[in-house]
């Protein structure tokens, strides 16, 4: 496997996933007669991240692991977003920023050195990067959202999580 | 990269941070003088699983993941665990079986058709199966039990989720 077909179509489709989460959420404020926004400030625990971080966190782990992997300049999100439609439009950003990337842009990307901004001096090769970090994150602040969305009564469910598959005749 | 890099040393990784979530849990209860086999059965909704069921069920998605993808026998784990103890010696047994799955086991992984029990006649590619569902589930269940501990006050954090990172000099 490259790490194209580890990383590029699975983040977008589970961004687009995440998008329908979203759209659950909005259903369930109009049906409770609440302001959908209220979800954005919802947390797990008062020292987590709401759930507008989690979905901006979720962003960013996907767009910095197609960066940090190609070498290519990833746009820059100021996490100013405060509605969901700005949110929708941080995911659309993202998959359009995805949507960028060729499989042929992540020749090498197994011994890319990307470098921690954490830890001064030392890095990942990207293949440990994609594998130990990148995915963790990214499926870390996903599901948060998700248990988020779904503590506060959202009705989605795991095919919401897992979305359409690849699925071939046995 | 092989879906064995991608899968059995990742997935071992992560189930030992897991059982040091369990250790802060206990740790935890202790302190605040409740029974530690309390935290068993938090949930976030009250149609979610509660924790001692995310636990088998991460177990689960690296076991199976590793069975499927090797056309290996994965042991049986009739899900009769009530305790922290015993929730340990699932988890270790997990990471005991996928110990005895080697590199040279994943050969021919990518293509090796993996049927849905949920979806007669229709199955996934191994790599599609990998990338598709089984990370995405394991961390699923990985995740949600993190964040029942974190909503019910236990101290774990970004550091325990990512565990050690295979770092290189820059």
């Amino acid at each position: 496997m490259s790490l194209y077909e580890v990383s590029v179509p699975q983040f977008t489709k589970m961004l687009r996933q995440l998008e329908t989460w979203l759209d659950k959420g909005v259903a369930h404020a109009t049906a409770k007669k609440f302001e959908p926004a209220n979800l954005l400030a919802a947390r797990l625990a008062p020292d987590m991240y709401p759930l507008t971080r989690q979905i901006q966190a979720a962003c960013d782990a996907a767009k910095f692991a197609g960066a940090r992997l190609t070498g290519k300049e990833p746009p820059k999100n100021p996490d100013t977003e405060t509605t969901i439609d700005e949110l929708r439009a941080r995911i659309h950003s993202t998959i359009a920023f995805l949507g960028t990337l060729t499989a042929k842009d992540f020749d090498g990307a197994e011994k890319r050195m990307v470098p921690l901004s954490f830890m001064p001096g030392k890095g990942l090769h990207g293949a440990d990067y994609l594998v130990e970090m990148a995915l963790p994150n990214f499926y870390f602040h996903l599901t948060t959202a998700y248990a988020i969305l779904r503590h506060n009564g959202v009705d989605v469910g795991k095919i919401d999580y897992v979305g359409g598959l690849t699925l071939q005749d046995v």
